[in-house]
């Protein structure tokens, strides 16, 4: 792949990456579209990154279709379908860690230790490897992106990250590879998550409460109303630095993870203005 | 620099960079020539690195001679020399750290917390900016150099490690930037050193003595002669996984570093055969 890429980029090539663990849906796809109108070639990588999930985590069970996948992507004009495997990315004497600190501790990072240096370092090395002109992230991973964007920065690697809205089902809730562990009830219930954070970001720009546990607690409310769900955090933070807000200025987020059942679900909304 | 390395690359030419800290000696030289000649650019950098200092190092006083350094670059046929500042290089929010487990916490590692993570970190960003298609490096640093190597592999950088040989006074002191801290006495005596680890190749190789606690308390024996000299290390480990070798199998480094005064020098040689 590295070999291939460095040849199309010295031939004047752009290359667009759409860096993925498969099990793609429709919001994977919405990023492989923007890839294949801004490049002359697209490559999506699948890879199930053993680095970034936790020992209790779903690294054996989480969902590997990959002739499905592979047939959506030819679908959808992808050029190149990166799939290396485990033993191919962490040989033995592998010892490399790219880390984003702070940013990282935070959020989904304190209840998933080690989750971004995984994520960070697989980046960085999928970016060495496919060489990508711009490289294609999706909001839901609200964390993930900015994380990217500051590792991007920091290490001045020549890719420009492009942010793609979140893709929904009708009911609001998020796509997400995880959703397909959520029983059919749980599935619907799993929308009040989404309708909860639009009613948080009507009382900061429409009623203009700037105090975020006052917000977080009225999310918190709608939140536990779902049967069987456990909040791992509701947050309000600023949309750059991931640091907590007392007090909301925009550009904040406002994000939660949220388990219903024993799938864990995460969702953001972003707040523009007060 | 990143821009004209980029265009470069496109346009075909190789690129050879030299990172260094500046204050240049015929080490670096000798890394500035073998990139000269394996190369259509040479990019040599020059950026004393807070990162890969300790509070109680020598960040502040390390020498800075840039005027000589541009002129010895400019007779070495060097064509582009890179000279960010510390400012530039770690911006205010800047979170991001490269780091090489295991390797860069033995020898030099365990005595200089996060040196090497600085020196992964910044050698990571200068191929990034720079784009070469080798990098140069000098055996000295031997700890340095194989976490390079083990950084370049493991996050799949595609540039060529080129290993260099040390470059030596006639007396056989190792050349440092360092050295011009040392007094003309301490000069004098610190030539003892590569003595002591020549005869201690010479156990080795010769006398086919393979415990490397004879080996190093020999060595020792010989550097406690020096005047003021104070051991940090005396070690013999495996020349790839720098992991300690109780029994000396090759190929296998002996490696010390002493302080002579205040001044830390490092040096080391190679075990080919027992």
């Amino acid at each position: 792949m590295q070999s291939i890429a460095l040849r199309l980029r010295r031939s004047g090539k752009s290359i667009g990456l759409v860096p993925t663990m498969g099990a793609l849906h429709s919001g994977h796809l919405s990023l492989v579209g923007r890839a294949r109108r801004g490049n002359d070639i697209v490559v999506v990588s699948v890879f199930v990154n053993p680095a970034q999930f936790g020992p209790e985590e779903d690294y054996l069970r989480y969902p590997r279709p990959f002739a499905r996948d592979a047939k959506a992507c030819r679908d959808a004009g992808v050029d190149y379908l990166f799939v290396p495997d485990a033993a191919a990315m962490y040989p033995d004497g592998y010892l490399t860690y790219v880390s984003v600190e702070k940013m990282s501790e935070r959020l989904c990072g304190a209840f998933r230790p080690g989750h971004f240096r995984g994520v960070a370092t697989v980046v960085a090395r999928l970016f060495a490897i496919a060489q990508p002109s711009r490289a294609y992230f999706g909001r839901k991973d609200y964390q993930q992106l900015k994380i990217i964007q500051r590792m991007t920065k920091d290490l001045n690697l020549p890719v420009k990250i492009v942010s793609c809205p979140v893709v929904r089902e009708p009911s609001g809730l998020a796509l997400s590879s995880r959703n397909r562990y959520l029983s059919l009830p749980e599935r619907e219930r799993s929308a009040a998550l989404f309708r909860a954070l639009q009613q948080a970001r009507e009382m900061i720009e429409y009623r203009h409460i700037t105090d975020s546990g006052c917000v977080a607690a009225a999310v918190s409310a709608l939140v536990k109303k779902i049967p069987d769900a456990k909040i791992e955090y509701i947050s309000v933070f600023d949309a750059e630095t991931l640091v907590p807000l007392a007090k909301i200025a925009p550009p904040a987020v406002i994000a939660l993870a949220v388990r219903i059942g024993t799938t864990r679900l995460i969702d953001n909304i972003l707040v523009r203005k007060i």
